[in-house]
């Protein structure tokens, strides 16, 4: 008998998300609580594993019911070690195995990637980057994060931190980027630092929901934010397009949420300032599955494990 | 009996080179045409099928000895149709099915590839890149050219144009290129722009192996022209790190010649400015193959097929 679910977890800076699904990755049941209750590391690790303990009551299931837990992290992870390096937003947590704790806790093989990675797994598997053999999936939020599909699998890099489309550097001249870089794509893009061209531009806060609703109504210093972010994030897409000469890029997250402003003007860099051949094939999609999608990943990659 | 060898060929804008090879892709004997004295496509076939001809005759070898013929080419190519779909610098080559006119003409298989390609294929397999499961193999000369090696494979893209380095846009605003792009690295860093910019400095021409010796020599005009290369070349680098998180980079071609003024500075802007876990994993270093990489790879693509 081959346990028939799986759980899948997506750990962020905010929300813990837990949930449980059946073979063809169907959120059965659901659970989220705030990351920020438990501010030591072992009650986070604590959390979790209590967490698939109540999943499981809650669903009547036993142990061997559950073949496996993926977790999605908010940071660089070694997937195959199962080793955290560390999180940028949760302090605490340099080069922990969290998948060897958390084993011997709850008694379920447990399997470990970036948030990225696995989002990218869930929307290249179940949504709209489905059927490509080729392509990068990105979230916009505070960071600018991507998962790279390469011939029909998860591209990790050498040392599991490929996809960094957010420390893509821009300009030769630009803003120092707190990796390192200088002129990275997040430094103009990044949720931060488009709410600072906001309050700079308007000399109020204005939340991101709320420009896109101006900009739709045809507010003007509100379209021109917009129309920066899609003109920058257009120029990284066109070099990934250049170099990888990928089918689709799925572009999901808080900022993809303004929705035709961005994908409008993204296409049209790419189409325009791409090479021809390489414009010509790809196609640039919204994402499909919204916020499930860190923990379908998860649950696919804890089931699958390294053939994906 | 299996045929114990295979023909290489490179054919480029300046020199056709024809060469026999060995199982172990040691290079027997070595024939070298100039391009130009084939002006029409028709000429130049011809002069690829008699050039397999001469090298099998003077190595009296017979037709079954020879288990494939491999071509390296200037331009786009669909590598499992074996279609040149355009050489940028060779007129008169738009969508000829070329692997199927030279079998019939010496009825011996054909693969044909993109040169940059097939000289990453051979560092890759017999050079600096060896070892390394992810890799990029990039020659500097007119263009840009590169070749991108994933999870121990060729990667050439959805459909067959991956690797355009050169055309990785290195700011937001900058010159036009002629592929539709703007502030392609290629239109700061080739041949052609370094020899303007020279020009313009030193109010002459200066060849560029004239130039690299000032530079050694303490000119400092000289050497800021090679530093301005090494930021810009840097920088391109630093987004292709970060994205792909490669174990080697390797450089090859004319302008790599300039040696460690080149070297010393793309290592010290990747070192600096990629992120730290990538920056820390890649080796940049100097192409090992020289002018014999792309028939190298050509004929190991010829023998070996589409499982490299």
């Amino acid at each position: 008998m081959t346990a028939k679910f799986v759980i899948g977890i997506d750990l962020g800076g905010t929300n813990l998300k837990i949930s449980l699904l059946n073979r063809n990755y169907k959120i059965i049941s659901k659970r989220i609580l705030s990351t920020r209750n438990y501010s030591a590391r072992s009650q986070l690790i604590s959390a979790i594993a209590d967490s698939v303990g109540i999943v499981l009551a809650d669903n009547k299931l036993n142990l061997r019911q559950v073949c496996a837990v993926g977790i999605g992290l908010p940071g660089p992870v070694d997937a195959q070690a199962g080793l955290v390096h560390f999180f940028p937003n949760i302090p605490g947590w340099k080069n922990v195995n969290l998948k060897k704790i958390l084993e011997k806790k709850i008694r379920i093989p447990v399997r470990l990637d970036n948030d990225a990675n696995l989002m990218s797994l869930a929307e290249y598997r179940l949504g709209a980057a489905k059927g490509a053999d080729n392509a990068m999936c990105l979230t916009l939020g505070t960071g600018v994060g991507a998962g790279i599909i390469i011939q029909n699998k998860l591209y990790r890099g050498s040392s599991f931190a490929a996809g960094e489309l957010g420390h893509l550097p821009v300009n030769i001249f630009g803003p120092k980027c707190n990796c390192g870089g200088i002129a990275c794509l997040e430094a103009y893009i990044g949720n931060n630092r488009i709410m600072q061209k906001v309050e700079k531009e308007f000399g109020r806060k204005i939340a991101l929901e709320e420009l896109s609703r101006m900009a739709n109504h045809g507010n003007k210093k509100a379209q021109k934010i917009w129309d920066d972010v899609g003109l920058y994030l257009g120029r990284a897409l066109v070099a990934v397009v250049n170099l990888l000469n990928l089918e689709k890029i799925v572009i999901g997250g808080g900022i993809a949420e303004a929705g035709e402003l961005i994908f409008k003007k993204v296409r049209k860099v790419v189409s325009e300032q791409a090479m021809p051949v390489q414009a010509k094939r790809v196609k640039i999609l919204r994402a499909k599955l919204g916020s499930d999608a860190g923990m379908i990943g998860a649950a696919i990659f804890a089931r699958e494990g390294s053939s994906v």
